[in-house]
């Protein structure tokens, strides 16, 4: 794809995504598109078939760009294992806590009519690369004697369905921050050596 | 209310139900109702004023049951407070993975246009609910011996977190009953004393 068509690309996508956050995923049509991007329809179905390949391709487009930054964040710099993880912990905090151009409901909707492999499925792919890299961070800790697990990645999963129970929950029920900390602090403090961790015994 | 409108409003909330979970919330009009309960425009405004009203009452009723169900199963019974929590999650696991009259979408959809007071809403006190049971679960199993844990609380929220979060992973990327088996045994699995869980140290 030349630079031209991969920035007109970028910039449908981009205005999906708000037209998309705003109306949910069933009731959009092309029509909307092309209105909120101002081009011709052709100019459109040129780069997408339908509403069912564009919200295929925001939603992996979206997560392609959270995945890099929290991959960069979490694995480099000299920072501890504790450091790094508690940074991944901040972003899937902003993460839950985001309003505008959330794509939750969309994503309920669209996921509710339509079936997609889990090899092309850009969720479960985000899903797996965030338990890996809290895996790998705590294998870190581990090893630096910063960490006490015996199953790092049972824990990493752990984390991770409590983090997807806290992003619907603030849609349905609505928490705080302060709710998401203490969710969040509960799993590090299950990590955290008991010498350190409980001083009274 | 009388014993024919209790009956009559039953009725009205099964129906309504079946045509909130087949087509969401957002696209239902009080007509889809009319018609799925074969009864008149006057007859359903007798009972609620709109899809809001209703949507509500539906998601109200389905939990009280479950609730009472869940409570009456778990609390009860002379079994130990292991095999309580099993059956528990037996519970919760039929309920990840139940496909027929499923609200989850109607529900996201709902709260995406609708603030619902915390002390109103049905969804918090279910939440709340299940902890409370699965709290209290905890304790009788540490009381008994049965199980060791510091914090009963913190356990019993991190479960039931879990728990949204597989049911949420459940509609987007499709899981199976061993991976929610997998999650679930990883909790119960923290709460069993070292000395049962690690005959190796």
């Amino acid at each position: 794809m030349g630079e031209k068509s991969t920035i007109k690309k970028k910039y449908i996508l981009g205005k999906a995504r708000e037209v998309f956050a705003e109306k949910g995923f069933k009731n959009v049509t092309m029509k909307d598109i092309v209105d909120a991007c101002d081009i011709s329809r052709g100019g459109l179905y040129l780069y997408f078939s339908g509403t069912d390949e564009l919200f295929l391709a925001v939603l992996a487009d979206d997560i392609a760009e959270d995945d890099e930054e929290a991959v960069t964040a979490a694995l480099s710099g000299n920072a501890s294992a504790g450091d790094m993880l508690a940074l991944f912990l901040k972003e899937q905090k902003k993460e839950i806590l985001r309003k505008k151009n959330n794509l939750t409901v969309a994503t309920y909707e669209y996921f509710s009519v339509n079936k997609v492999s889990a090899k092309d499925n850009p969720l479960k792919k985000q899903f797996d690369t965030a338990v890996k890299i809290v895996e790998k961070l705590i294998e870190n800790g581990v090893e630096s004697g910063e960490f006490y697990c015996e199953n790092p990645l049972g824990c990493a999963r752990n984390l991770m369905y409590v983090v997807e129970g806290l992003k619907i929950t603030s849609k349905t029920v609505g928490i705080n921050e302060e709710v998401i900390d203490k969710e969040l602090m509960y799993v590090l403090e299950g990590l955290v050596p008991d010498e350190l961790n409980n001083n009274s015994n």
